[in-house]
């Protein structure tokens, strides 16, 4: 009944009242929607009512199956299939002091599986890996795509910025969602996710779900709901794909910034670092062989941390992208420790906290414009379960611009608790579930 | 936690996400929305997200009246207490054929009441009182406050349009909703009438809230939510209000269209005119002058209509803005009619169906910006409960542009039947419900 747009096989009034009114929207409405936002033709506005909508009401597994496609549709998408070898992915939804990609890429490359890792930059509370990696001298995000392919013949492993041809929809709808509530939506975040992962083309995909405080999803039922969510889709689009649940209560590893991360990432791959960081990283690294058709056990995976070939592969990743990877990481000008306040054991750290002060010293950014400090961020001595006695340095925090303290402390109130010596701490498993 | 605007004491996600999460807004986060939202703080389609999840989850009768309060307070506020009569307005939520205004005004204000109708153009299906009155030559839809004023106080009653400095915050709003499918939300739609009337400043106000298809509201408890949201919004602003819910399955009167209601309205005001027109246009004058405090019986407002009182004050009203009360009214250049495919009695004939058809004739306008045809419309020879005879005309459409014909025919494809001669058609009373 409306004579809005003649030219159009749809109005965006209809499709939006379709959703809001519960119901299901058709293969062509949903191709339509995608296409004439992506030209225009459906406003901002227009899209912010229906991603609200969709939060609320709710998308089937067929209308999340077509959104992405829709949303593939939408770009173009690379071909790996020139390649000498097998292609193999990972993507994590994001949570505080995950650093895994940088040590975990050159890893899985060591066994003869190309991972072409297309990263996007850290906004809000949880750090980017694109950030993270630039805090190298002369290391480049921005690769052609014949030099993404050249590389993964080359080294087996990349990780740079996701070119713009790719499901451009997304990244509109993406930035609009994020100023407008609509982030929350597993409907929108999965395909969302799912629609580069899928037209970046590789064949094995591995996606950590983060749960907890300092993740996406603080609930495991709704990881859950969003890690099905995804595989399902992968699984349709012909992508062998795994995910793997994982905790999120504490941060990761014992660093949260840019340059601290780098630094603990070159420990991993040294052989060392933090038990938890190498944890996940082999986790991820079998899961990621066994997707890829080249499965390859725990141990032997450890080994190539432990005698140096993934750091070799790491040293030839970052100079191919112009990175001197013997070159001194910056280092934050001004620091300040917060200290037990009793001596006991350490009953709580939280990773939203240390997230958000990580941010507010200058580690992340709050708009996609803003630049980051490469040496900002916070430095965690004491994980939950540790031993500490009064006046210990817990935290330390890394700024180039002190007036950014205060607020970064004002963040961690509450976010830390000492308990009486010998006080059980209960901790999560790190790989709470696996769903494929 | 969020940085992006430090000027401001509120972000636009996190009010979003507020009614998003089913929480209550607060009254400052109300207030700095909507004060945000006039400014251009808040965006287009952060507010569109607002108004979906407001749509969707609702909001209590503090929060509305607040919501409310802060669309009044984005603009003037007009004052009518120099004037030497009590105030009284009418608002009808809008039907198909809906001309009471143009009889009600001048009928109400030959009683000593003052009546300061400002009005809207039409969108959709629904006619304007504007465009109605626009069809008389010379008559001019924008007065200034003072001329407002000035004519109150000398005719009693005055037509026009409502100023852009009442609630503009309201007025972007609407246009905003218009294209986000985000119509439809009581709240919103009570607010928003509300927030023009109040701030306009009448001390009594009728409500006809419209039911049935040609209405906004399909459905009788719908209807009665959103009247009895008004009529609360009213009384906690000092405005003595009072709600008629009216029947809209079948249009009011015998004609849908410009020019073609404005000659009804003149049979009416000399006595004559449809009985549901003249019933309902007495009912509503009934109540808007008990609640200016000049209690009329009904006959005696019957005899204002008959002895020519009412129709002397619309002459004068008419004349005050330009209009010459003796013109020859626009005449649309083709004409088309419907005929009964048997003889019976007239079963049912569609309000939307109507209303649609006039609007594709050219009487209504699909964008803001389009023009509207004066002579273009529908007119009735037969009601529901009518006895018909094959062949006979049921309806004439009138055009200046015969290409319409076709898409207006269309929209009546079912919209009427005839049933055998003898059936009983149930109707419904013109007056469904009285809520104060």
């Amino acid at each position: 009944m409306n004579d809005r747009s003649v030219a159009e096989p749809f109005d965006a009034v209809d499709v939006i009242r379709t959703k809001r009114d519960r119901h299901r929207l058709s293969d062509a409405q949903i191709d339509w929607v995608i296409d004439a936002y992506t030209r225009g033709v459906v406003a901002e506005e227009q899209m912010s009512a229906l991603a609200m909508a969709i939060l609320l009401n709710g998308m089937s597994r067929a209308e999340i199956s077509r959104w992405t496609a829709a949303m593939i549709a939408s770009g173009e998408r690379m071909d790996f299939s020139s390649l000498s070898r097998p292609t193999a992915d990972k993507h994590s939804t994001g949570g505080v002091g995950d650093k895994i990609t940088l040590p975990l890429a050159p890893l899985v490359a060591t066994f003869g599986v190309a991972v072409p890792q297309l990263s996007g930059r850290g906004l809000g509370h949880t750090g980017g890996t694109l950030d993270k990696l630039e805090s190298i001298p002369g290391w480049r995000a921005s690769l052609s795509n014949a030099e993404v392919l050249a590389q993964l013949e080359d080294v087996g492993a990349v990780i740079c910025a996701a070119g713009a041809g790719l499901a451009p929809a997304d990244k509109k709808l993406y930035a609009l969602r994020d100023v407008t509530g609509t982030v929350e939506a597993i409907p929108l975040i999965a395909s969302s996710i799912m629609s580069k992962k899928i037209a970046e083309g590789t064949g094995a995909l591995v996606l950590d779900v983060k749960v907890g405080s300092g993740a996406f999803m603080k609930d495991v039922d709704q990881a859950r709901e969003l890690a099905r969510t995804m595989v399902d889709l992968g699984t349709d689009a012909g992508v062998r794909t795994v995910a793997l649940l994982t905790d999120m209560e504490v941060p990761l590893g014992r660093t949260a910034g840019n340059a601290l991360e780098v630094r603990e990432s070159l420990d991993v791959l040294a052989g060392g670092g933090p038990r938890d960081v190498v944890d996940l990283t082999v986790a991820l690294a079998v899961e990621m062989l066994a997707a890829a058709d080249r499965p390859t056990g725990e141990d032997e995976v450890r080994r190539a941390l432990a005698d140096g070939r993934a750091m070799d592969t790491w040293r030839r990743m970052i100079a191919a992208q112009g990175g001197d990877p013997d070159a001194e990481l910056p280092v934050a000008r001004e620091t300040e420790h917060v200290v037990a306040d009793r001596t006991g054991v350490l009953a709580e750290l939280d990773a939203y906290a240390v997230g958000v002060a990580a941010w507010r010293l200058g580690a992340g950014r709050g708009r996609r414009e803003d630049p980051v400090q490469a040496g900002a961020g916070v430095e965690i001595h004491a994980k939950p379960g540790d031993q500490v006695v009064a006046g210990q340095t817990l935290l330390t925090l890394h700024t180039d611009t002190p007036e950014r303290f205060d607020r970064a402390r004002d963040a961690l109130e509450g976010a830390w608790s000492v308990a009486p010596a010998g006080t059980a701490v209960p901790t999560r498993p790190l790989v709470l579930d696996r769903i494929r």
